[in-house]
């Protein structure tokens, strides 16, 4: 199974309605048609915020998946919002600017498909570490005085 | 109508099954119950990063208008994820740190709703400018050579 | 005065040895000649990420003023580091990426001055509210409670 | 040599007039006494944001370095600035809130040394791969298509 379509499964991503269109080398791309159940307010025609951030987030993993081979959890991620996603969709596209063997850091920016910049988001995934379906559960989680 | 039904109310924090508990004096509080839905892959039982991005936005700007008293659009909002979020519910605290006359800074915490600390969000939003549904849509959109 | 002579004479970039090149119409860019006291160990040769971070957050300042023409406050920054400032200098170019009638908007890329990315920052500014020597004291400062 | 006293002795930290506290199991505390050089304008007597995100990396790095043990770079820190810095000085405090093989995440507090808060400070800081002197300097900086 390619990344794209793995991302298309995550139940999350298919409850928000992500369409991946591509997830290769290092990059990725992937788009949201906007409808009624993404507004921030009834009947505003605007997405909420955490539309965006979904859509960013998951296209920035798919990004780095498609390097990595393996589970790669977000670590943080921030979006800076600068237009309001009035539109009939939004897209992200998603570039590695870091790949290292502890984490990666991926540019992402979602736009309403044509001229508007929505939100730009730039994210830290772990890339070291622990295996399997979810990569927090290595070593890592001991705290100062555990 | 109270902020915080005015919150519940809001179409993509019903679809993402957001409820609020309180929002008040600059103060908010929300969980979500996880179901299959918010999982990050199939059966994994682990809740996707933009639930929680979500959670942490909303109650984060319930927090804000409970004292603003008017819309107050997300300006940016980093989250840093401290442990997977794989156990029943998510539940977000939100608190002001800066409350001006242009913007609002809010740190919201998002646990499991028992010991876990599941992530920490920042989160600036804008108090000033532009009124009514969308505050964006104020003198605020033009930029360098328009 | 211009912008750039302006924040050259800012008592702590002169102390870290920002040069500036420009300030004009949203765009600024400065550098550092990286010496001896910019390093993070003795005798290491590689900036302190604070380096990087105050000529960022210079640069990026520059950018806004350049258009705003008062002062314009620092919100928040986030740098992203890439790879250690190991060279001669460190160069920093900004940019506007949204400009309101409340924040501001930046991107900061910081390079070595030949190929090389050594971080990239983004910053909120405050445009609106308060004038004089010190935006921050305006009506803003109220807090829940006071 | 303890860490309090190594980070002391960072040539930048010098420069910039960092005192250290103490930096023991993940907890880290350091101070600038502000001169006229730390200012932003001339004679202002408030700090350039450069002065307060210097102290919060390099006290936030020694919290990380007293648990690791080796160096830790800094991959990203955000910085939000509640209130201008214009007393006699900074005082930081940096704790750990997670501690894993790839990462840590700190907090850092940014006081006047009495009660006002003047900024917090959040960062992510390598704690697997490289060794030695520079961590960055590992199997870590190839970039898809190099």
């Amino acid at each position: 199974m390619d990344v794209a379509t793995l991302f298309e499964q995550m139940p999350f991503a298919q409850h928000v309605g992500i369409e991946m269109r591509e997830a290769t080398d290092g990059r990725a791309a992937g788009y949201i048609e906007l409808e009624d159940e993404h507004a921030s307010a009834p009947g505003n025609g605007v997405a909420h915020g955490g539309v965006a951030y979904t859509l960013a987030d998951t296209v920035g993993g798919a990004a780095v998946i498609s390097r990595a081979r393996k589970p790669t959890p977000t670590i943080d991620m921030r979006i800076d919002y600068l237009a309001p996603g009035d539109g009939d969709r939004l897209e992200a596209t998603a570039e590695l600017v870091r790949y290292g063997s502890s984490v990666a850091v991926v540019d992402v920016t979602v736009t309403d498909g044509e001229e508007t910049q929505i939100a730009e988001a730039r994210g830290v995934y772990k890339t070291g570490g622990g295996d399997g379906a979810n990569a927090w559960q290595d070593a890592d989680s001991q705290l100062p005085g555990e």
